[in-house]
């Protein structure tokens, strides 16, 4: 089995698809970030890397706050709109038929429609290049009712998808569950 | 359709699942890493989330050099087994039987079984509280040969798996392609 050096290149598979919100001079507006994860957990926190012209990023350093929406299968059409538009062009709240709601945290609005939403504040701001990683503080956690099962997030009932940008950019549904986490690597001995 | 707060917790879907690779004290150690994420573009850099009393951490901060795996579905126990376990006690290169290769980053770890492979030097790293958020610059990427298409990584080929903390920590397979990315927003008019 050979390999073969393809050059620097940031090759994770997967990335999450995500609608991160911001107000821009008081309007909300959203953006579609793949290139989003969890920076802690005690206290929970979350990074978006967004490139330095995008119109979001305005608003997120005027009130230092933002939300990760985390859109289903069903909103992909309106998740794909937010990352080839600008909010500086078009209005996509409007667009995209979202209805926003705010929580405790001013200025990061969130969609009803996307079934789980982070309000979040920003703790630090790295400048590396030709994107800002943005981490933040989750203040608070909603889901959609229909997709809690006991009182939990279900992710069979969220339905989220995910992105793949090799060989040609594309969202994918979740498949089936191939094992339990912290579980099937107990049958290697050591 | 009614929303429910659950509290400040990190709830994005879906995570990669990664094994992070760093020699510790001369020798290759692997630790499972789902909180991972593309960082920056120009220069290609991924951020990596890790706990302060990691055994791998130590090795990162000696070298200030790691690498990033992305295990395929063939891997899954392997992968697990580096969550679960810790490099402190157990040789996890041998336990899982590991093929190591080294490119051109010294002291970052690569796995000939994993289809892709990230060499990175850290660039930043910021103490958040109960992890380390690391940012390192992707220096190479290894592709297997068997992975490719026209010399493109093909995901297809490659069988990446996702991990899913809600409502039960498990590893999913990529499911179907539900739309092209940057194309299929274009049917919403604006």
């Amino acid at each position: 089995m050979g390999k073969t050096k393809i050059g620097a290149t940031t090759l994770i598979y997967p990335m999450p698809t995500t609608l991160v919100g911001a107000d821009v001079d008081g309007k909300p507006n959203f953006l579609a970030i793949a290139w989003c994860g969890v920076a802690n957990s005690q206290p929970p926190m979350v990074s978006v890397a967004i490139q330095g012209h995008r119109y979001s990023l305005k608003g997120i350093r005027e009130n230092m706050t933002f939300s990760v929406n985390v859109p289903s299968v069903d909103q992909v059409k309106e998740a794909d709109f937010c990352g080839i538009r600008s909010g500086a062009d078009v209005d996509k709240v409007v667009a995209c038929g979202f209805t926003v709601f705010y929580g405790q945290v001013e200025a990061a609005p969130l969609i009803e429609q996307c079934p789980v939403n982070l309000e979040c504040r920003v703790v630090q701001m790295l400048e590396l290049g030709s994107h800002w990683l943005i981490v933040g503080r989750i203040e608070e956690t909603h889901v959609s009712d229909e997709c809690l099962t006991d009182g939990r997030p279900d992710v069979d009932k969220v339905r989220p998808f995910l992105f793949v940008t090799q060989p040609r950019p594309r969202y994918q549904a979740f498949g089936d569950t191939i094992a339990r986490a912290f579980n099937v690597g107990r049958e290697i001995e050591a």
